[in-house]
């Protein structure tokens, strides 16, 4: 299928180039093709698109990125950096480059602000963040965006009508030293990232974020980071249980309804054609979308795998591309290589 | 279905009936009925047995028990008060009660000598741990069973060719002062349970547990904790990634042959047909163990989707009966209702 | 769910009683009932709506009505009392009843024309035909609408803008005598149905009528006659076998591009989630309806286990009402009930 | 996966080398090769087997073979004639290949006494008939076996304890100039073979035959051609309609019942994943046995499939290899390339 877009899909700044070598060590398999091609915003990733039907690639800063930056200043600074760097390099390639915001989210206010800045002057689409952030003296604080502290900054994304994509981050700190130092194999794909993310995206569905800002839209990857697997047992719980204990005050409607409302799926790193048909049954082909997680899983295996999976020609085309020109109003779109 | 075996069945001590109260006040939308259901090693169950066509139950003891109790003497020996009390009891019903043991996990050779204890004195068709034992001088330390110092524990599983059910507990601590407090309504089946025990049984595949002991049997309830739903992920990341980076000196079989060989999942707490469908072509019918998680659910919940579901009549009886008299040497088990 | 939508629900002429009387002993379980179900279209059908949850149900001759005359003037005599009759019944509830034509299908100008005068005259939301017509001087024959003398009467549909539900009918004549007389518990819903309909189906696909008439719009019963089962194997031989043999001439598609552009798929009379599911898969959620197939199946079949099948609440609406919304152009349309 | 066993796999007579060549034409994209490689019982499939990890191959005549031939004399002569061909063929390489027998199905005592013929003189497996039997003075009768005319052949498969395998034929004579002849890209695997077969195996289960012959054992092909996609349905008219109007009486147990106990279905020639899961829900993997339909598919695609196809272990072992050693009594087999 030609035409595709792709929504989880990272580079980084090349004056990081050593700390990238260093971190791709821990994953990849061939480092200086890691580095090479995440701190590529041009011909490569674009040769790639080009020979695997991809029109447009919706670039994010990579994980875990600023919010590994405990310094709210820090932080700041370097995601004002990032977005600017983007922003010139989508320039040059509109019709097949566009782009995430990256956001410091240590303060709500700062954090919209910086959202603001980068959907109107720039057009970007929304907004990536890489789980919580990291905080306090040390580092081993956690912010989460799931209280009411955060209702401004969660307004100013339905005021703005973009996206949130709530992308993992490593775990660090504590939670690190508890959990994974002794079963470092997990960390990541396998594991850590979904249960990082799960954790965050319901603990914005029962604290209420959905509630207080309907027309909120937050993306998770990896075919929605483990939690279609228990919207049967989610639901039963919480309906048949939770509510009756207190959790309706912040959760009016049903987690199925929070993923017909507020929530949709990406296919990054989870080529599986049996695990989607699952998905397209718990959570609907309409709130999935086409993504590869480039450069950590390659254009090959992604499109390959959804340009041959067995599967209806309307779900491919919804998925692969016409979704994503809803949420994100790409009326215009009309991609160079369909 | 008349004759089905259950396996992750709670019953608690009468003499802790205020902290089960107490406890119950949690999840329970009838604390009374709840209390009453738990202490019961009788008629209630056996009744409810009757009407709902389970033939055999196996008990155990409810989460977290023993594995919340940091202070490894008292841990001991609730661990041998429980197992002689419930061995008691199941001796009043044998062809309609089985028991797991329960096992203090602060010290691997004293949980293989209780173990061995029950198995070949009470004539128990296993243990069921609560995840994690709790540990440490303030009870915020959490032992994992998942390196070599277990491993005269899993040999002696191995030897006494018994399987372990790895049921969840709640998270406490630190742990869950940082993930969990702020998102209370998560802490248990929607969220923690999975995210703790898939953590521990992934951990005991790549620290390598099964290939050293290739013949030991886990079981995992609520259909697999998530793993399933992760399983091309899961396998694609260790096969493609970091068997390359050192994980193949551990773990040198598939995540998928670790599931084949080793690791059983049961329905406990998750009614879904597609759910259950997903986890056929994932896991395969024959490592699929019929269960309810009695009395956190009802048996009428568990009986009639499982009695009612769309499946074929061999997987059903494999399901529902038959896999378990294999895994359990229940060859001479003929249920009285069958 | 309320305000669902249900398109095929037949009735009968009551000046027919006897011979409905004879027809409902072929299947009926209780025949008086049958006779008294279909022969309403008042307050029977309404109330079981009310209580369903279904607002608008567009009705249609019931099987194998004018398509089992082979006499072509009384057939056409026929399907013009028909749907004067229905149509005045329809007028008194035009929120809750719809209708589509009953055609004599001995020549495709007639059936043109008399869809035509139903759609502007009396506003019909297309036509149902109950597969082949039987013709031939004593019945034997069967006229298939797969062949270039119906382009017509498709060319009509388009221009109309309207669909044709292709209903199955009963075998007769020599295929009954050859294929179904010794084995008469598979004719109707158990398989002989699905074969005529998918024979007739796929005929018009190969044989040219979806090249030619690229905007028609056919309706299938059933989960779709069996055909999604074969979607696979069919669009195999199609592409890597046939078509190098001569099928490209008049096929020029691929069957997975004819299913999601001509053909639509309803769930009558097949309420299963695993079918369903796999049917999600293969034609895709867009292109599925809800159906009964009233008063062959109940309400209460077909509607609890709709309402209460474990599906994604997009999907739920979508097979429940807004599919069928935008193919009949129901933009008006807002269930009282809903 | 090696060590495959395939059940579906096709030779011809080369004396009949210039009809086999006419045949081809008629599917073949390249018919020289599709001659070579149907007459060859040696080198040619031995090394697409050595190269796709097949290691037993069941050898059956090609369809329609014997079934269309409507001289009773002639068909029991040419059966005999391939019968002792194969059985030589056989014996040359009795690891990597074994043989259903070839019947003429004119008359019940005679194809039980060739079949017992073949079963105890030379080891074959069972038989594989092309579905109905043409006969008659000009070849338009079809001779189906679902009465009690054969309970001596079947009560002769269930004393040998062999199968039989229920393969398709063309549709011939009246029935083809009715239904197929104006259709004629849906004859063969697109649509007249299911119908075909479908028709024939429910006449099985509907007139008794299972009910008589309670331990005889039906093979059908291409995932069970149609059925398992109506299995709820069928399972509820028979159940909910027809049982109450008489069909209980040759018919006693569910269609279900007889998946489990008496049908298997093989996945020749439909190579796909998402219809092997729906399969595995509606019938069962310990029902389904690996096939490939050589060389009307080739090796290439069967075996790659299989393979790779996203599925659990225990699945693809027992699916692969593991249900036919259980099924044709294959205790010693060890296949070389395992």
């Amino acid at each position: 299928m030609l035409g595709k877009i792709a929504l989880e899909e990272a580079f980084a700044l090349p004056r990081f180039k050593e700390k990238t070598r260093w971190w791709a060590g821990l994953f990849a398999t061939d480092v200086d093709k890691h580095v090479a091609e995440i701190n590529d915003v041009d011909s490569i990733r674009l040769n790639f698109a080009e020979k695997h039907g991809v029109g447009l690639q919706i670039l994010s800063y990579t994980a875990p990125g600023v919010q590994d930056i405990w310094d709210p200043k820090d932080a700041h600074a370097l995601a004002v950096e990032i977005n600017d760097y983007i922003a010139e390099r989508v320039k040059a390639h509109p019709d097949r480059f566009a782009a995430f915001a990256t956001l410091s989210m240590h303060d709500p206010e700062e954090a919209a602000a910086e959202l603001r800045r980068c959907v109107t002057k720039y057009g970007f689409l929304g907004a990536l963040v890489n789980d919580t952030q990291r905080a306090g003296a040390d580092g081993d604080d956690m912010i989460f965006y799931d209280n009411e502290k955060w209702d401004v900054f969660w307004s100013t994304c339905e005021e703005l009508d973009v996206p949130l994509y709530l992308h993992p981050r490593n775990p660090t700190g504590t939670i690190y030293d508890k959990l994974w130092a002794d079963r470092k194999w997990l960390v990541g794909p396998p594991l850590s990232f979904a249960q990082g993310v799960s954790l965050h995206a319901l603990g914005m569905v029962t604290n209420g974020v959905f509630d207080r800002h309907p027309k909120l839209q937050i993306i998770l990857g990896h075919l929605g980071e483990h939690i279609p697997f228990d919207m049967w047992r989610i639901n039963h719980w919480f309906e048949d249980r939770k509510k009756l204990l207190g959790l309706a005050e912040t959760c009016k409607k049903t987690i199925r309804e929070y993923f017909a409302q507020n929530l949709w799926i990406t296919t990054s790193g989870h080529f599986s054609t049996t695990t989607l048909n699952f998905c397209m049954a718990e959570v609907g082909s309409d709130r999935i979308l086409f993504s590869i997680d480039y450069p950590f899983e390659t254009f090959e295996d992604g499109c390959d795998w959804f340009d041959n999976a067995e599967l209806n020609e309307t779900d491919r085309y919804k998925i692969g591309r016409e979704n994503a020109k809803k949420l994100f109003k790409l009326g215009a779109y009309k991609d160079s290589t369909a």
